[in-house]
């Protein structure tokens, strides 16, 4: 309780955690999956993430974690707008379109869209959508954490989601 | 596409998003749900929580908001460590009374620790725990977000997991 040594300092060199380690315990902390979509000056793009998470209200912001080496990377920032679409069950190829190596276009024909003020692309069968403008930014590792004004929301359908874990799809609610 | 006026600039202005429509809209995001714990010089305490994200492997790395106003805030500021307790189904009870209005002596004694190598205290029977030390930190509207760097991973059960989905447990995997 009493002594200033002790706060929050390392007492001993801590062995860094494996890779491989830290993944495999992620893998049991499931997550929803989404498709992030951008549009704009810096090109259209979308993505499948599970690294999207709440962070206030007021005003109402979230937040996505994205490796900077990310192939969507570019147009993002470039973008500056984002649109987070949580998908449902029935949405399990489309996730893994998104997350693989099929080019933009072929991405964007295997489900139906609208343009969101933003310019952003919403998934017309979300359960939601957020258009989102990035308000501030932090380099941490590997990644660049984005938080995210939301503007919009689109309310969508109350169908199961779809949850990713286990390294396996789960489905939930409804 | 080609004009740069439009770049990440807000051409007129927005309304802000009511809290509510957020929450409804977020509680369509599923998520994990977590104890997490802190315990050193600043004293013992421990909260719920389903804003946790993963952030990077590279150190690893993972992410939590917690309101300024919470709580538990000054303890985990105060201690600059938390563990990461990632729940099994059987723990909705243990999630109730984290999120409740118990006395920390009575949440803790609802269930079986044992202290980490930071102090923290680590769920027993989690499915996977992680023990952090707080290593960055914004201030984002209400909250704060606490980067949190992983020293110690205790593998635990391969249960199924408590999902909170619109606003209501739910099991999935195992």
């Amino acid at each position: 309780m009493n002594s200033v040594a002790n706060f929050a300092q390392p007492v001993d060199a801590v062995a860094p955690i494996a890779r491989d380690a830290f993944r495999n315990a992620m893998a049991k902390m499931g997550a929803a999956v989404n498709i992030i979509t951008t549009d704009g000056p810096a090109g259209r793009a979308g993505f499948a993430a599970t690294a999207v998470c709440s962070v206030t209200d007021s005003p109402a912001t979230l937040l996505i974690c994205l490796n900077r080496t990310a192939s969507v990377f570019d147009a993002v920032i470039g973008n500056g707008v984002i649109c987070v679409n949580v998908l449902a069950s029935a949405h399990e190829d489309l996730s893994n379109l998104f997350g693989g190596k099929t080019s933009v276009d072929a991405r964007f024909a295997a489900a139906e869209w609208r343009q969101g003020k933003s310019g952003t692309p919403v998934l017309c069968d979300a359960l939601v959508s957020f258009e989102c403008r990035i308000s501030a930014e932090a380099d941490i590792g590997t990644h660049r954490v984005l938080y995210c004004t939301v503007e919009e929301i689109h309310d969508g359908s109350d169908a199961e989601a779809l949850i990713y874990f286990q390294r396996a799809y789960r489905r939930v609610g409804g």
